[in-house]
């Protein structure tokens, strides 16, 4: 199987995600702007978990960038990374109804922390099929990134049954840091 | 990134988005004509934001036909875009189920407004990073309808406490403004 | 614009619709056999607009492999023709959970009537784009069932208020007519 | 009609039923721990679709990658499938809503048998589209797992009545067996 269409089905499936999130938003009652208010934490969750799903979509790309062949383990490993990423809906749209309660963001931090992990089983597996020396082994290097990602989420999970303000902070700071762009690929490619 | 998984990754949001929006309208109780017409009000909300996202589709397609490399910026970019973009459905069966009640009506506007600054902010980062003798520049020219359309949004915001008619009124003249073909970007590609 | 994009819009909005008319379908209450039983109007209704949708789909495909260049006018036809398909979900869903009643199956027949004139209409701007001696004009020849489609539909939509069952009937037999492979086109692309 | 329509339209739909079964999953009510358990049953049917629809997909790419021309009766036996696959969430949130209920364990069942039956006519008619000696009929083979499939889904379906468990644990039992990589058209492809 080549990568197109690997590619093509995962953009699609992104992009749905991304889309029906926002039916999680409820038409608001009354007609005055104090209706608009009990929104606004659903509003806030679902601007967090656009920019979560943004980030995802651009790293995915730039790392399916350096695979040549799709072996069944890629495969699978891609619709473990999907199926996390499917539950951002319903998990934002628990945690924005509930105005931020702490099981609800708990739980948020439970599904980054899982899609998390899923994208770096991914990204092992592709490191697997491209041997020893991979192109993409070389462009992660170190990985800060990837691998703090998980401890601040471990770390956000049980705060959020102190403060679940504490959670959201970190949830927001690990977005942040992604935004930051991430040239490591390009670089690599750029070497070649 | 090649632009073409930007323009593929956009149409997909963009497909979605403009499907969705039926969602919104709900199944009438009842089975009679009498049953239909509280309808009518959110049937027109959707004609007009399936021929605003019309718009916007065809705009987006001649503006990333003159892109060639897709930078981070420019990719954040048409993401915030299509974050404005996907508040449509939510905005549009607000002010259909209140009958265009007035702050409904500002709201859609407001939506309106954010994705017409989105789309500017999208135009200028693909005009810097093409540099200054850019194709887009030229293609866009004085801009006339690109900036006289958030000064009709920001006029129909106040007016809907006035008046919702009136704010309705502005919303579908910019959207006949755009109807007009808009051949700037052709003509300068005809011209090279 | 070139019609690849064109096409592929096109394809999503329909791979959309045929999709989320299933959640139209609601999940049953209770959990025996008979729970099933009043699920059964709207499950023939979603079929009907499946295959339906399905033909559309099909005929879409051939007529747009006639396009070469796509100009404003065809897209806005295409966009209208969409338009009135993304109501299917809507008018299927109304006449399904109101077991065929008369007006909801009526409208059911306003619908397929606006989407087969909107077809005809994008039929009409792609052969008026192509030129008199269009290769479209030639594969549509008298075109039959384009012609005798929306009079079927026109009968159907009075009959509903004698018997739903004459017009469910009739949306079944036109259904029919177009599900037997239209070769018009194939045939004129082999003459070429 | 070339294959790659075929190919991006099934996909299209594939991902957006993969994506809205979600929807089925509701919001949990409450903010506690114990709002979460009732949604287990619907979480582990979702789990079972996602990798029942995983599996359809990548067989189904591998089905089509030995398709040359696509014919009338090719088109729709692929929309026959599209269909069945179309009722996984409705039938999907059915059994998870009702905990693995007699009948709705019995109902999912029947859907998983006509899936599997309506990809082995796709099947029949790709094989007899490409005449006698064709590379899927080669590649096919025996067709155990195709064969054996619907005969544990008519064994599961009378057992749901007797204990839902039986039933759940040959739907698994099939999914596993299939999830074990079936190389037996890309044997078939390296071969030529």
């Amino acid at each position: 199987m080549g990568k197109n269409r690997l590619e093509a089905f995962s953009d699609g499936v992104l992009a749905i995600i991304i889309t029906i999130m926002v039916l999680e938003l409820k038409v608001p009652r009354g007609t005055d702007l104090a209706a608009l208010a009990p929104l606004l934490p659903g509003f806030l969750s679902y601007v967090l978990s656009f920019v979560y799903l943004g980030i995802y979509w651009n790293n995915h790309h730039h790392m399916l960038h350096t695979v040549n062949q799709v072996s069944g383990g890629i495969l699978w490993a891609n619709l473990h990374l999907l199926f996390w990423l499917s539950l951002f809906p319903i998990s934002t749209g628990w945690m924005g109804e509930n105005h931020f309660a702490a099981v609800p963001t708990a739980l948020y931090g439970f599904v980054l922390l899982m899609a998390a992990i899923a994208y770096w089983l991914l990204q092992r597996s592709i490191i697997a099929s491209q041997g020893r020396d991979s192109l993409l082994a070389r462009a992660v290097g170190r990985d800060y990134k990837g691998k703090s990602s998980p401890a601040f989420y471990l770390l956000a999970i049980p705060a959020a049954f102190v403060s679940p303000w504490i959670s959201e902070f970190l949830y927001v700071f690990v977005a942040l840091m992604w935004l930051v762009p991430d040239r490591r690929i390009e670089k690599v490619l750029a070497q070649e």
